[in-house]
């Protein structure tokens, strides 16, 4: 499976993917999920992806083989709207060739995509690609979206993220989240892969790898099962009512 | 959908089930879901359902039947293991009768069951009934169970639930399991029917139902969400590495 997370605050844009890929329990591997398109001062396009890897992978390579071919690309298009468009059609295109014939019977070859940035001229945006090709775009009032194992790591991004959040909250609440999640599905693996967006920075971040001995993640995964603990002892204890 | 939760402490045991029923997001309907076995001094037996309404409702409707009619009852059994084995039968039974012939086809009439309980010469026990009718039972390692939508709520009792919880603290720790879920999906809905058993007092406990403005409910979901939102601030700010 996969867990990815994005968020767009009127500070920005953050963005975690999972690395884990598996056919079956017994066969897991590390592809990254993230993928960095752009030009610095002028545009920058996340994609990240879920779902079956050989579409996925196909999509993301004829995106970038596209960049130096065709006229129509990731780094022509003139708005994030038109981004999407073009990766839903290249979704589109390699699912109607793999999925023709016998050989596709019965396997789920479809995926999904989160494709957030900035184009000059315009605002940060973020774009839910589902399976079928259609999409939807990140609001203030649903500032976040998620592909993948989602149901886990979804109360604490309900309960702390809104569209005003800055981003050191946002990718803290993010990383939450994902402790949530690898904690119960195996099939979501370390590395993560971060990114973190200034609105109108119009630069291309490096990113970042959080590996399984990062410090920093692993001291905000105690100290947050730590408070976890606390704060439930510290509730108020039940009254008698309820049967105790 | 429905979500169920139980829990075998040495302490007691501890069950919470939602109360709402759905066919389609516009039929929705309130069930209760937490049935109760058993004779005051001698065992105690409780039944927690998911999945299909009309055969988690005629297993139970058997269960109740028999108990006058039939030498093999859950009044009669002489373990928890025979009465989780009675009720996986009168699952079998249903599903047989009801899943014949082409009314059936393509309709999901599965259901699970938690069952947990003591009865007198016996240590208290948990059971979760899958839909094929075989059955696991807690241990300390697993101490609880959950049916339904389970996902939502499940980091928060993984993190903080163990079997040597007392019955308050479990009780919190599931009703703030809940939360997570309600939130998160509409198809858990209020009220919701709360259980707990004292190990070794074979009472039939009444129970308790928590409506929409309970007070206690309502307070500690308010106190947990300020908890999480103040831990999370509180945690230590991402270093630079990560892109901010």
């Amino acid at each position: 499976m996969t867990y990815c997370v994005a968020a767009k605050l009127t500070a920005g844009l953050v963005f975690i993917s999972d690395t884990r890929t598996n056919a079956g329990i017994d066969h897991i591997a590390t592809f990254r999920k993230l993928h960095v398109f752009g030009v610095a001062g002028e545009r920058l396009i996340v994609l990240q992806s879920a779902g079956n890897l050989a579409t996925s992978q196909a999509v993301i390579s004829l995106l970038q083989q596209r960049l130096n071919t065709d006229w129509v690309n990731l780094n022509s298009v003139s708005s994030l709207f038109a981004a999407t468009t073009l990766v839903s059609d290249t979704m589109r295109e390699v699912l109607e060739r793999d999925m023709q014939g016998v050989l596709a019977k019965g396997v789920d070859m479809s995926c999904s995509f989160l494709l957030g940035g900035q184009i000059q001229g315009g605002a940060p945006e973020l774009y839910n690609i589902y399976p079928q090709g259609n999409f939807i775009a990140a609001t203030e009032d649903t500032p976040y979206f998620q592909i993948g194992e989602s149901k886990y790591g979804k109360p604490i991004l309900d309960r702390s993220l809104d569209c005003f959040s800055s981003l050191q909250d946002a990718l803290r609440c993010a990383l939450i989240s994902f402790d949530s999640t690898l904690r119960s599905n195996l099939s979501v693996g370390m590395p993560l892969d971060v990114l973190v967006y200034h609105s109108d920075s119009l630069n291309i971040p490096a990113g970042f790898r959080v590996e399984e001995d990062d410090e920093y993640y692993n001291l905000i995964r105690q100290r947050w099962s730590a408070e976890l603990s606390k704060a439930l002892t510290e509730l108020p204890e039940p009254s008698n009512c309820y049967g105790l």
